[in-house]
């Protein structure tokens, strides 16, 4: 008889992005994506989506340049968090516990193989609506804004790692985020990995670093309600002049149908729709898929843009601070 | 601190459906729904949604009225089976074990406050497509069959009961269900009561039964992609002759875009889709709704229909065995 | 060989509303509708929306109660327009040309049967958008707004009429627009007809006053680009508390997606989606629908709101201005 | 005062296409497109989308090669035809009357500059379902199939020719076309034409021969109900494994959101939605598009792929009679 699941972390909490332009950064996500802010600390703003139940999924941070400052997971449990601790410090990955920060309680940090800042939190703040956004269903954290592209909640991330079977066996073994689907070269060198601790069907990925870099970030992406709502934020992109790298079409990998565009401080966001597709399996065999099968492309046929493969967040030594991008005239 | 959550049990995984009009009811389910035949045996034929990892997800049973046979669930385990089937024995709900059904391993029986049959399995059969059935995309279970309505997978289902807060107790303690949302009336009654054992907002409902009977079902509810799939399939019913009994329409509980019809035999069949909507929280607090606010209907102000308070399988004493309903003309 | 279609009407222009409430009304077409203003003069706002090729379509009038001010329609040349004329004067049907409106040249001004006020004009006002709201691609009347449920543009009117025949055949015989629907009663009597001057399967309907009173308004209707589009459009009115009078749903005559509110003047406003439907045929036989048919209720059986037979603009003697609605709260 | 416009040409009618391969290709337009056959005679299947009120829009023809047999527009009365014909015989572009084609009357063939062979005639013979395939709506030519992408009326052509700016003067002033957009380059040299006899936007494209033949074609296009209809096309031509040339995207041209394949027999064929998109404007002021702006790609940012320059039907002297593609595979 096999060993129990590890079931310790509940869902991706939030994320910190770094900009190096905080003003224009704060109107893409409040304005073009719809987002509401919802508190304010230091060089940060805090923003959420509609339907986020936390105060804040998104921690906007003034910086010299772009990045993931952090990502942050909710236990389930008081107990999941220190077993989750003592797993992450026998791992020698921890960094220390922090607090005081705005929306949730104390958070232990830690670091994966490639150097990116996560932490783990258990005691959270519930959003409370102020009345001008209360929803007129009380199943739902938030007004629905009918602003820009109005995305719901925070869906997923994605980094770069230079050894991606090494940040696959440390966040499956010490934090239980089980593999759904990966890709393997034909030399035997894992090229990416998507891993979930939800039914979700992943609640980040981490993809090849080409430049032997560390830390960097690939994207952070928003759940919509459904493909047309992709379509429609197409549209809403288009229209402010807001650089769209590839999308909409639909991922071969995991199948979401996607879009991909860079806000103003050059961090790719993505705003994505899954379907009603979920991984309820709880003994789900992970999909591998090989050096071939990545270049048929997408599914639908659509080639992985070259930019997908070498742009990541800060940029790279010599190159500017934000991409020289500026929407359709691009 | 709290006690930890139970979290053994994985997803619904079939339920077995009782109809007296075998070959008209395979016929709906296979030609209207799009399903896909996946065995027989006896007098009970096995379908599937195109995206059930599982054999099936219906086993739908020739027999001489309408009605639940039984519901399963995947347990997340062994381990977590046999938990589970300790705290089934201890508190008195359980059948027995039975062998030998097709596509799944052990499974025990039990039965709810109500006398509703269901069972709890680990051992599963992963459907594996035939030729013809492949599907293009590794990461899919089956290919989409471009016929009728096309339903993805199994999704929920909800039973009648004499006692709500009975049942909700039982689910909760003996299995670890969460309960997400609740119906209760002015006099503290519980009328409804809305449980999951994943993301997904409720993975089964139990609503009152008004007639003091026991064991009703309900219906049983399918996935679709997308509110558009949830209209289109409505177009598909009224060109087949299905009678239409609500929808599509917006739930306010659970926000879920729903359309009900009868399948031949009489049981209730929902189509449905939740957009982004997943219950992340670990902790999330039950979302109570009053007799008032019911009394609104649903989400976007469509009355709840007569026949959703009383219609339920099998028909009461004198009822006929099949509604006589004959879609649009009805 | 029959006698040639007349083809002199181009198109609706626009409509003029009247409301009690100017500021409220105004707030709604503009932060819920998401028009855009394009004009004020006296009592009176101009609105459009963001693919409307013309300044505006929608004159909103401050009065003492609401209703139609008139409607406008294109002729397609200046040929046509006297033409139009010509047989406007030889029914006795014109009340004469007014000159100076905003954003077009001489309307002629005319009345049907039932006494609604009209007016056909040829020279219009192109719209051009400021810098503000030029769109990215330069086929698009106006930036996509991204605000509210962001109408398209004017699609059809209705009103009531005591005499549906008598209307019928005075648009027909005088200004050549084609039946496409009607309702006849089973006593022969018309109760409903739908005309088209373009490809759209109706341009404007009438349907039967109950009341005995002339002149009054059923409803307006924006186009929407899909059914999501509409279903959007139903959460975006719950949660601004706009009165949802029925729909979303798929109206058996002419099979369009549809749902009515209530601006908050008390005149009935539509939102809706035709899909790809057109009607190419120039000999186009008109569909007939009988009393029995029409009680089966609308495309997938919701029953037809006996408030949809009896509300119409301005109010009737007796009743308040505007109605006791304010949303889901009713 | 302007000359008043030509609107003897009702709409475009049917395609004729010819196929090496009529078996596979019928299979293609049957059960994965989801059309309807309603006729054979001779070498040709007949066949229909379920809302095409004439017996059918598409003539199959098993033939040694692929393309266009030819293109049919219906006029809007039989003195249009007359006027029509007397033009075309004027312009000396009339090759003379064919009778006693299955589903039209007499038509008059007639050669555009290009040596395209089109045809216009008037009596038509208006589809009558048989029972098994009559719709439930009786304002719908015919049951909704649920089958393959269930593709609902022909929505336009598009060939190829060596010079744009002759062949759009002929439509033009023959047949009182109206051109709405087009692509002019630098050199002012027309490298493309979007023309209308409706309120859609286009019923015919041509774009420029890169290879100095003639007579050759580009696509047919059919219309769908949605963005979503189209995004489901696609995983349907995945599933079956047609080649997807390129898309779903959105044309900046005309702002279509299109898909495109190739039918077994190599012609290539689009699936489209044009939301509520009309042109309503008798006097539209054609869009004009310059190299610079057409270098942008489509409107989302997708880059018109080479082969959309360069594939038309039949093949070049030298290439296969079929392409060598096989969906995902390729």
């Amino acid at each position: 008889m096999n060993e129990e699941p590890i079931l310790d972390v509940a869902h991706l909490g939030h994320l910190e992005l770094l900009t190096a332009t905080p003003q224009k950064s704060l109107d893409f996500f409040v304005n073009v994506l719809g987002m509401t802010e919802s508190g304010r600390k230091g060089e940060s703003v805090y923003l959420r989506g509609w339907d986020d139940y936390q105060r804040y999924c998104l921690k906007l941070t003034g910086a010299k340049t772009s990045g993931l400052g952090h990502a942050g997971f909710r236990a389930r449990s008081p107990q999941a968090l220190a077993r989750r601790v003592e797993a992450l410090k026998a791992a020698g990955a921890g960094v220390g516990w922090i607090d005081g920060e705005l929306g949730h309680g104390p958070a232990f940090q830690f670091r994966d193989p490639d150097g990116h800042l996560l932490e783990l939190y258990y005691e959270t703040e519930w959003y409370e609506a102020p009345p001008a956004l209360r929803p007129a269903l009380k199943n739902q954290a938030q007004r629905f804004p009918a602003r820009g592209v109005n995305v719901r909640r925070i869906d997923h991330f994605n980094c770069l790692a230079a050894d991606i079977a090494a940040n696959r066996e440390f966040f499956q073994r010490t934090l239980g985020f089980r593999l759904t689907e990966q890709i393997v070269l034909d030399n035997g060198v894992e090229a990416g990995m998507w891993l979930t601790c939800t039914n979700k069907s992943y609640d980040f990925a981490y993809t090849r670093e080409a430049h032997g870099v560390k830390g960097r970030f690939h994207h952070l992406t928003f759940a919509l309600d459904s493909r047309e709502d992709v379509l429609r934020a197409a549209d809403i992109f288009l229209e402010n002049g807001v650089f769209i790298e590839t999308g909409p079409h639909k991922h071969a990998v995991q199948q979401t149908f996607f879009l991909y565009v860079y806000e103003p401080g050059g961090n790719r966001v993505e705003v994505a729709n899954a379907g009603a597709r979920l991984v309820l399996a709880p003994d789900w065999k992970p999909i591998v898929w090989s050096e071939q099968e990545r270049k048929k492309g997408q599914a639908w046929g659509l080639k992985t843009i070259e930019s997908f493969h070498t742009h990541g967040t800060p940029p790279l030594p010599g190159e500017p601070a934000t991409p020289k991008v500026t929407g359709s005239d691009a």
